[in-house]
């Protein structure tokens, strides 16, 4: 087995734009995430940012990627239709994709779920409950019952994806709200997983609970060596 | 309960320009999907065809369809992408879709799956056995445990849709292959059902067991009276 | 279309047995829900109880049955063996089942999961908030985004059942703890739904919305007049 | 990452009662079936069978055991229910399962489905085609887009099992027929495959892709240390 590699994109404007998010996230949000993942030491992790050529995902480091790790916010329609075809080209391919928190909007997350991606939300310092519901999946690996979070952005239901493969998490909030917070895909043969939490403006990505979790997302959604991608017309293979 | 209105939606191209399928077809392919439609006398049918004005879809004719069945098969690329996205907004808003066979490579088709949609085929004047998986299932209703082409086209696995939510059916073929031949989808508030016979060349859609799957399929596909899509920033339901 | 025949199921203990209980069901929980059901005047409804010969479901009432209704909570051992495996077979040849709140326990119920079906609760007189996350799904005609019960017992996750194959509702209570709560499920030629709510203490078979939901689902897990069941030896269907 | 503990489990009748199947399994199938296993080197096997004491499965042999493999046949009903017990309550605290073949008819399978795992069949010495259909699952690494067996007996739908959670498999077979053949579940903690082939007469667990999937199929299996199993009444853990 060879080493996971991992290229955690961000957009990475709050954080240089806004002092309130540079001092939650100094070195970024892609930062932390990277630092989280690489702690386990078994993956091998890069970063890209929007403002890089080609939103930082040129072909040649989409094919050194494994596992893509998906934040953005505020400047979704930045990103060009080509990365997002590249992008989308490679995860049919076996490229794990995680999209995290404000990514729901992101445009290869909407062009791979083929819905709105919309949902409720609400910025009020609420604490967010997340429990598990797939106490057999891998995701879930050496977490207990349900993970706290002491203060969190809420988003709820209808949360307008595909009825998600496997749920792994489901999120209480105090203001009344549920949500499918760890919603498992595949498309082609690459993996996707969306996983709620992450605002910008609360420290989730230090939380060991949530880093756990990402490091078991990108061992879950790396690439199966599977059966090659064969279309078109084909001779039978039993006589007609 | 109000009558279920259906829009037959071909791309009429194949009828109109070779008079090998339009001997099978003499009122081309929308003409016989409507005529079985009509039959049973709880649908009010209308047609339309790619080279009418919006291509045949316009705003008003998708507010008044509540399923909406698609057959293309050469023309995929001159649908504009304005109908796609009318489309698209209106089975994320309760709509049904039956795409029928060759509409797996159709703009609209492809958008809300989120895949390549490929496959492998052959045209070989071969039998096609299409066994029903989901007997429970109300496009199963009035069937026997298989349905039996006498002649059509092979398509064959991996076909690169995400994993259906529901498969109703599944075909074999002479040749060694076998296909996910009825597969339902969610999307928005809408419902999707692909069934993939409908070859040009065959007369598929006089078949009796074709036409009482199509039936069910709209009358499964018909919009339910659901919740309203609200999203967005909401107050909280509970006291924070 | 028949009518479907509907059998509303109930233990018929504590209504009985306790004053506290028979105060706010004095016709019985199932007296309550036949009710509920026979309004919109589309349904035959009848009822049973435990403690009739056969533990009222003898063979012939079975026969006559599309949907069966099932609401136990104290003597879910007194249900005979027989008696499952009755309701079973029913089941796998096509009669609906919905099971109500602690039916979850049901010998039945359990047969049919393979699971323990056990799950963490709570008698607090909380506020329930249903969410709807299947917005075309049948089961969630005519309702808002949620449904809100003032009071209720408390049911959280990990609730021990097999991944649903749809979910229709998740609910929302304020100790902070979420639950999957309208759970649906095919087995064999029946249809199941599962409904969380229903407490003996709470006037839940009273609520409108309540009663909507019920009637949408004995709709939706009436019997499909589908394929014939067929198993055993079986002759090729094309030459070998 | 600790070794995996395999325990293979025969009913082991056939081969020492019928010098034809003891011709093709002189070590037994589930010697065969070990020996596939063990080559990898990262797994730790052991085999049991029907005849010793409490069917091979005391419960410490099952505490032990990491992924339980089951090959019955003839003497389904002699395996005790206290050991269907023992599985069952095993497989929902997380020990994985797989299950082979005329399996589908075993004691432990049937009570985990729920349904009569019935299913139509032919002993006709057919090819047997095995098409991946989910080619992102670890199950299908290492695969090409099918599997092919000289010699099988005939396993066709439909098969009465509750619809699979993933279908990594589908076979094709010469005389018509299709089925469902590598399917995944989950039941409480632990994860189920059932896969199709392995008659007694023909040599299937020496083939060398087949020994690849049951490879894959354990590792897939073996259990994850999720969280804790927690039921009963619990206190609010928001104030109420």
């Amino acid at each position: 087995m060879n080493e996971t590699r991992v290229t955690v994109w961000n957009e990475y404007r709050h954080e240089r734009e806004d002092e309130r998010y540079r001092s939650v996230y100094p070195d970024g949000i892609h930062g932390a995430i990277a630092e989280g993942l690489s702690a386990a030491g078994d993956l091998k992790v890069r970063t890209a940012t929007l403002d890089e050529p080609e939103n930082g995902l040129p072909e040649h480091v989409l094919m050194e990627t494994d596992v893509l790790i998906w934040w953005g916010h505020k400047a979704h329609e930045e990103v060009s239709d080509e990365t997002v075809n590249r992008v989308q080209a490679r995860v049919l391919h076996g490229m794990g994709l995680l999209v995290l928190h404000s990514g729901h909007f992101s445009k290869i997350f909407k062009r791979l779920m083929g819905t709105s991606c919309n949902l409720i939300w609400r910025v009020a310092d609420e604490v967010e409950r997340i429990w598990v519901v797939a106490p057999s999946h891998p995701i879930a690996e050496g977490l207990d019952r349900y993970v706290e979070l002491e203060r969190e952005e809420m988003y709820g239901e209808f949360f307008d994806v595909p009825p998600p493969q496997e749920v792994v998490f489901l999120s209480w909030f105090p203001g009344g709200e549920v949500f499918r917070s760890g919603c498992c895909y595949t498309r082609g043969s690459g993996k996707i997983f969306y996983f709620r939490p992450g605002h910008e403006s609360y420290p989730t990505f230090y939380n060991a609970d949530v880093r756990k979790i990402m490091g078991n997302a990108v061992r879950w959604a790396a690439p199966v060596d599977g059966p090659p991608r064969v279309f078109g017309n084909q001779a039978p293979l039993s006589p007609l």
